[in-house]
């Protein structure tokens, strides 16, 4: 079968100046890869024609495939279209359609489109258009000198569309590369990276295909399963019996796969149980609500909740008692769970969750920044209540805050 | 003066393949423009002899400083040194201090040397050793057809580390560069990026020192500023010049400089007039006043809020009145005022805001998904009440409201 060479170039000054990272070619790279599509260059380029000019050249002597993100916008130094069509010298025309779009979007805003707005809806004239769905300015595929340009936004969202919906189909058609590549991501909380891999050893090691990649993020852990066989069907076989054989070993840490979140998992195994919820929140101060309702359909399961930041406010709103903000304060297991159970009563729900501790950076009633409790009431009187440490800054202290409260609950509902 | 042209060389299938991204390049890029060197070029490359050769053949080309990052590790991937060499055929030696360490690095963990290892130690002769104070192998300076080539390894820790202690100053003599550059970016909030710049377009047209760079960013525009001069005082004195000729057109949008947010501000104003907050938050779902508390201090004018998700809970918790949510229904104009206003009452605060409104998928009450009002509401009875239309999916239009909800508030305070 034949090779596909693809490079990846990225315009734009900003780049150069290390004002922003280059996440556009991280992430094409990703996605190439799984189509079995090799990058053999990544390039950036700045705001210059004369130099886009000789980028441009360069790429076509040398690769099959080239990705060009940034340069389409409104102003004079999105130069783009330009500098392909001085080493092109195909037409430039104006697109009815994205022009249409551009000039609607003005209109609703009430507000008025400067001239310089036109510049967007041009494209090459013989170009596939892309439609861009959640910006302005279109995408563009043409093939040119037996090279396939694609022409993306740089904003990464919009590049991530046109590249997704338009792109890679058009690709997988140009390489007709039938080997289905398939991944799936496999999500933990509660261990961490080094733990995971420490008790998957012997299975990473012997295994390839599919293969295992584990990956430390920000909320947890995950395993990217990739597959590739004949079939969709043989392929999804082989990432189900890898996913079995992990999760026999470490399966009660995991929450979800792929586009599963865990707020996503909680708001669905409260709706299987009926049950709503309301939160008491002092030092996350909304967040863990908010992620809740970040949810689609969470109106079902979210009453909302009282931000107590303030202690007059766990007091006077709450109704905290005096005599537990007195004798053990108000980062205490007692508060806490008073937190959670007046939450719960107030606002008429199953469940009452509620935070409260020190999110930094001084201390607060003689306990330093990190400490917090966290306390789950239900409708049976039953209450749950437990106490972290965590490390960090302010804002990281507060993230953890509420990715500990999903876990607790993940696990209390489950 | 003369111009000297840099280019970033990263050498890395990792890269590539999309499993890490070019972080050096930003961080390079970065400071070379602190030395007033311009960066024409980020090229990334992959672990293969010719290519990498070809790209070394064109920098050198092109470019009068080039900086490597990679390729000088142990493994036989490593290929930097090898394809440096095919194209100026310097000889490759070994460096005993380097040896020596490396040597002492595994005896001190009494684990055995791999041959490979040794690959480590070799530099070009006649180049300048840099010593690698946080890991084995060493970096390297010299000049070859007048272009000044610099290799580094690629752990983002010992590049920093080499290129902070000994490429830069070396840079800098080269360069004879005295002047001293510095950077400030300008804030704003409420306008659109084409629009402020078609605002400032004579401006940014006749400016070079300081150069102006507007730049869009999810929480509103920002333009960078860069000056250069002989002096701290001189280059300041410049900013602040175009600073004042930038805000005398758009003022009214400017909100802050560098590291100032938005949020920060508006505790800031908060503070020195002395007044607390409090929100009631539907659609939000308490992402409003977790912002406010992100920032450090903010404990002193944050009483807290009411997430009001349910409408039970506007009604009942909240006291909105039966009669505003049956005839007006909970997106409506006087629903939001009810909710500023009786927030603030219940947690005895100085101002109270709100917002109500449709994150969508599905409409509410008639009202497209989108829909919103912002009501802020203070002790003297006067009531600001806004209604909005959002695009965007379910999270976008709750952060659009919130970023419009600080927006408004920083202009109210104001």
């Amino acid at each position: 079968m034949r090779q596909y060479k693809a490079e990846i170039i990225a315009v734009g000054t900003e780049l150069l100046l290390g004002q922003i990272s280059n996440t556009n070619a991280q992430w094409l790279s990703q996605q190439l890869a799984s189509y079995g599509i090799n990058v053999y260059n990544h390039v950036v380029v700045g705001d210059n024609l004369k130099r886009v000019e000789e980028t441009f050249a360069l790429a076509e002597s040398r690769s099959d495939i080239i990705i060009v993100t940034g340069g389409l916008g409104p102003t004079d130094d999105d130069l783009t279209r330009e500098a392909f069509q001085s080493i092109s010298e195909l037409e430039i025309i104006e697109h009815p359609d994205s022009m249409g779009k551009i000039k609607h979007f003005f209109e609703k805003r009430k507000s008025v489109m400067t001239p310089n707005n036109r510049k967007q809806a041009r494209v090459f004239k013989g170009s596939e258009v892309l439609e861009n769905k959640v910006g302005m300015a279109p995408g563009m595929i043409l093939t040119h000198n037996k090279s396939t340009w694609a022409f993306l936004p740089g904003v990464p969202r919009e590049m991530k569309q046109l590249a997704t919906d338009d792109v890679f189909p058009h690709l997988q058609k140009l390489t007709g590369n039938k080997d289905i590549i398939k991944s799936t991501v496999l999500k933990f909380i509660g261990i961490g990276e080094s733990k995971l891999e420490h008790e998957l050893k012997d299975i990473i090691k012997a295994q390839s295909n599919p293969t295992i990649a584990p990956l430390a993020q920000n909320d947890g852990v995950v395993i990217r399963l990739t597959a590739k066989d004949t079939s969709m069907e043989k392929a999804d076989s082989l990432l189900e019996q890898t996913k079995q054989q992990i999760l026999h070993r470490v399966g009660t840490f995991f929450y979800g796969v792929d586009d599963q979140t865990l707020e996503g998992q909680v708001i669905t195994l409260l709706k299987q149980q009926n049950k709503q919820i309301a939160a008491a929140e002092s030092l996350t101060g909304g967040l863990f609500m908010s992620k809740l309702i970040s949810v689609e359909g969470a109106s079902e399961v979210c009453s909302g909740g009282i931000v107590c930041y303030d202690t007059t406010v766990k007091e006077n709103v709450l109704g905290v008692s005096k005599n537990t903000i007195q004798s053990k304060g108000t980062v205490s297991e007692e508060c806490a769970v008073e937190m959670a159970v007046n939450v719960r009563k107030q606002l008429n729900s199953a469940i009452g969750i509620s935070f409260t501790g020190v999110a930094g950076p001084g201390e607060v009633e003689g306990h330093p920044a990190g400490t917090v409790f966290i306390a789950i009431s239900n409708h049976t009187g039953e209450n749950l209540v437990e106490k972290f440490i965590f490390q960090g800054n302010r804002n990281t202290i507060r993230h953890r805050t509420v990715l500990k409260g999903l876990e607790i609950l993940y696990k209390y509902l489950k």
